[in-house]
């Protein structure tokens, strides 16, 4: 097992949605990515805190298989804060955001971190995001995720990080600013620079794209009747992603299972593992959607992951690879 | 062969696409169905045009294998004209619609088209459409399209004509606008009255939906590097579908091929063919909106589509049923 380090916030979150609200609920990418990815094994969570942070959310952490040797304690800081509010369209309109000890995050990894072959940088500043791939020089596969303050603050240094990542997490509109080009393939591959392969584009609930040189994979997203709070769904999407990729592994050099695809009567290859990752990507995302938080995820089992992976074979009619 | 019959408009129109122009150019809901549609079998086409519809045009339409009999010819009236143009967001900005002989629209069908099985009413008044179903008492399957103005306009009998099809196909605004659900799951399911079984839930670059009181099917769209001109592509989506079912049938009484998918491993049944005809409308679709109005599309061979989809297979992931 080749754990997986994950670079991100954590945060306390204010919502509100048409299905209810939280004054004060844990958030933050770190925490979306890490209950995600430990649904399946454990991890490694770099991120920092203020003395505010409750310690029973650092057991829960801990309890799931996330080592917090990683988490930084600032005694008198206070912990990342955001608040927003959904209207039905779901879609995220912002009222506060206090950065409080964020801004003294500096991602050193601990010791015990230093061998992670598999990393996700969550949406940081791409300065610190750097730090982390410069640490990690033989890093296996290295993703990173971004938002627009940084696309429109810190353009050049972005996209240098970018190109010496494997992966990019991205949305439709912050392709389309990172590059300027309308057409969303053509953008993606106009990224695939330095040691960039691919590019994960995350389409909401209109599911997601696997873009490479040559190669696009494509999932609709898991339909659901009721999306009780969208908060942490990329980065959901992302943890279930990397925690995939860092079981059934990615690159020159690490065999996958030599199990063929039924239907391709074909061995499986690193692109059949990135396949099934955007679909375990989906579903877990799926789940987090579908409570305040990551209230949902954490109660979500392997078993009932596998049902509802079943159940989207069915719709989406996808080949059990 | 069961023959489709295609209620539509013909139309002139005046497009302006970020990749070019045409002043003048054949266009409506009836001809982007019918060339999508007779790519692979028979159609009887009803509509009206005025007396500067250019023979030529009715010459390519016979060709393709549209009998155009049920198309009313007004010698001293103008052919309906719309005039628009797309932004580099591909959505439709509406310059002029002049509705010339389609005000005179009186859908009576030749005695030649009574025998028509298969029956797909485009976007026009929902009341014609009525009358359309009202002449196919005996018809296997029937599917309408409908627009935001008849929505607006005439929802009452728009819903009761809804209840006498088999099939709505409809965009996600429209849907949340008809039902005042946001939710488009709850939405479609909130339609399945009287005759109505499904919903084709069309999301353009988004892909598409096939829902059901108790099943979901979803495929993305086939991603496409540069969209030429998306004017008529629902049409042509729905083209294609309603052309696959006509020819591999629908509905109680009907057989299907009794060819087992591969994966699954279990003879085809009704939805299995709904779903195909789904994958089979994104991808006459997708050859649409390659080129201006049709001229894309009607190029297009069999063997094109067979190849597209192919790899729209690899794409998605989805088994060849």
């Amino acid at each position: 097992m080749n754990k997986l380090l994950i670079v991100g916030t954590l945060a306390y979150d204010a919502l509100r949605t048409p299905y209810g609200e939280r004054p004060r609920i844990l958030g933050g990418s770190g925490l979306h990515a890490a209950v995600a990815a430990t649904l399946d094994g454990p991890v490694n969570l770099l991120s920092i805190v203020g003395g505010d942070f409750e310690k029973k959310y650092l057991d829960f952490l801990t309890k799931r298989g996330a080592d917090t040797r990683g988490v930084k304690i600032i005694p008198d800081g206070k912990t990342f804060a955001w608040s927003g509010f959904y209207e039905n369209d779901l879609n995220a309109h912002s009222l506060q955001t206090d950065l409080n000890v964020l801004t003294q995050f500096d991602p050193v990894l601990p010791p015990e971190y230093l061998a992670s072959e598999y990393v996700f940088c969550g949406n940081i500043d791409p300065e610190l995001q750097g730090k982390v791939f410069a640490q990690l020089p033989e890093r296996k596969f290295g993703a990173l995720d971004t938002m627009n303050f940084w696309i429109s603050g810190k353009k050049t240094i972005l996209l240098e990080v970018i190109a010496q990542a494997d992966l990019l997490f991205i949305n439709d509109a912050e392709l389309r600013q990172l590059t300027g080009e309308p057409n969303l393939l053509k953008a993606a591959r106009a990224l695939l620079k330095g040691r960039l392969k691919y590019v994960a584009l995350k389409k909401g609930e209109n599911g997601a794209l696997l873009i490479s040189a040559d190669k696009i994979a494509a999932v609709p997203s898991f339909p659901l009747s009721e999306v009780t709070d969208p908060t942490g769904a990329g980065d959901s999407f992302a943890g279930g992603f990397m925690s995939y990729i860092a079981r059934h592994g990615c690159r020159a050099g690490l065999s996958l299972p030599a199990k063929a695809c039924r239907t391709h009567r074909r061995p499986a290859t690193d692109w059949t593992a990135l396949r099934q990752a955007l679909v375990y990507g989906t579903l877990t995302a799926s789940f987090n959607v579908q409570g305040f938080g990551c209230e949902r995820l954490a109660e979500v089992t392997k078993a009932d992951l596998a049902k509802r992976l079943e159940l989207f074979r069915e719709i989406a009619g996808v080949c059990a690879e």
